[in-house]
């Protein structure tokens, strides 16, 4: 990786981190996907929506975190694997008839629609046990500090759960179509799409051994971050065309409260600017080798989609 | 406990060593449980399907498994916790109208015919990562050696993944109504619900630092006594009332196969019995640390309900 300064953008660098980390993980995830022992129609269930052409964010931020705390080589990728299972499976399930009921995702058809419901259910199930399976198997994790190890799962854990983005996602079901407060939204979403991103790029930090100091500014640059995401897709959700989301109905038709209407899309912009801005400040002591975690939060708020 | 020779049945010291484990299975949930910081509605659906009124079978046999292999105390109360969560996750998530759409379990109406399908769908997704969460939690499992912790983790997740009971439950979603062979039911049966049991028993012993051979011989009574329980299970369903069983249609009548129909009720009898047989020869090193497994394994093809 060049050895840039990181106060200015740096796109086709971070395009080439970003491509090279969502290589390395794919190709872990097929090795691994290719390896299991299970029946033929799950397997296929559960290959249909992890490989659906996912931007691989989180990875992406773990394998950041890990290498800005001083980790190198491939001990980071069942970490990313597990992260990218735990995402697929909560798309699967989001888009479940009782759920969001969407039929597309990605352009492509949803899990429910092409497998049915029944299946759909289980193979999210399964992406959610095999991430946990991935993370604690003795053969993958070798070489790693177990101690290290089940501090990622908790970290893990803890941003896909109940008080993370399970909770995030119970609340935005229990809130549709109802008025909230500007508070509730930020809650929800800081659960829903927060958590998770926080998890990303804490448990790769903790996996690379990071020092108190170091964990603690990475949980603050995972929450803006995550919050920053969540603004960014919602301002994309009013401005970008369907065919680039490729996803049928908006948020805001679905009647979900999105921060454009909340605040105004100015407003919205504002605040997601000033996420990612306070985010790349709190990096200041991982001097050069937080530079993708810098670019990623710059991306962050630019993305087109 | 007191130091009876195991060579005949022990009803009632069972019956006191259940009870113990289950009440200390509740405690320990109900403690974790209030300090989680989840949405109301959330909690109330993950509450009110994780305390009705379960057997706490996988509890026992973790505390069973943890002391036949000189572990003592509360340290295996975690994992307790965890394997009753998913198996909790496991049974809304089985209920939903779009598995086995069932109205009523263990005579309460079901998790989604109280909190509505999306809710349902969230409680067992949010309980299945708690387990985890508990597992590789630094409070709860302080003291206890990170490498024991993730080999617990591994044996837990690889028991309800896609390898285990997720795999089986689709076995059985997709062959409803069809023709089976008696291998596929096996099959369909030692991963729907012998795997579960199998690391219940596994992971006390792996937390307790069992031995190789401790571990292999565990991991086989574990084998046996999940095919037998699902076996038993199946023989009940044909012949104990729905008010004895808390639910309203049979296996059979919604066209799942069961042991009795295909080897007759007698054959399916010898079968569970043998299995349970079998299951007890394995724990002869262990001596009298194993009398509760023992106890078990006679209890499980002997029970009404």
């Amino acid at each position: 990786m060049p050895n840039l300064k990181w106060n200015h953008p740096k796109t086709v660098e971070l395009k080439e981190y970003l491509l090279t980390g969502r290589t390395r993980t794919e190709a872990f995830l097929e090795r691994y996907m290719a390896a299991l022992n299970i029946p033929d129609r799950l397997a296929e269930a559960m290959r249909y929506s992890l490989f659906a052409g996912g931007k691989r964010v989180r990875p992406a931020l773990a394998i950041a975190g890990f290498e800005a705390c001083g980790g190198v080589g491939d001990a980071v990728l069942p970490l990313c694997a597990a992260l990218e299972m735990i995402h697929t499976y909560s798309l699967i399930h989001d888009d479940l008839p009782a759920m969001d009921n969407d039929d597309f995702r990605r352009g492509k058809p949803t899990s429910h629609k092409v497998f049915g419901e029944a299946v759909a259910i289980l193979a999210g199930d399964a992406l959610l046990t095999q991430a946990f399976e991935i993370l604690s198997d003795g053969r993958e994790m070798a070489g790693v500090d177990p101690a290290r190890v089940t501090a990622v799962i908790a970290e893990v854990a803890r941003g896909a759960g109940s008080a993370g983005m399970v909770g995030g996602q119970t609340i935005d079901i229990m809130s549709e179509g109802m008025e909230i407060e500007a508070a509730l939204l930020e809650e929800l979403h800081s659960r829903k799409t927060g958590a998770l991103i926080r998890a990303s790029v804490v448990s790769g930090a903790l996996l690379a051994g990071g020092t108190p100091e170091q964990i603690a500014a990475l949980r603050r640059y995972g929450s803006n971050v995550g919050l920053a995401f969540q603004i960014a897709d919602d301002i994309l959700d009013v401005t970008a065309t369907a065919e680039e989301l490729g996803k049928s109905t908006s948020d805001e038709a679905r009647g979900k409260k999105t921060w454009p209407a909340m605040h105004g899309l100015e407003t919205a912009r504002t605040m997601a600017a000033k996420l990612s801005a306070d985010a790349v400040t709190v990096l200041e002591p991982f001097g050069n080798a937080a530079w993708p975690l810098r670019a990623i939060a710059e991306y962050i708020v630019a993305r087109k989609n």
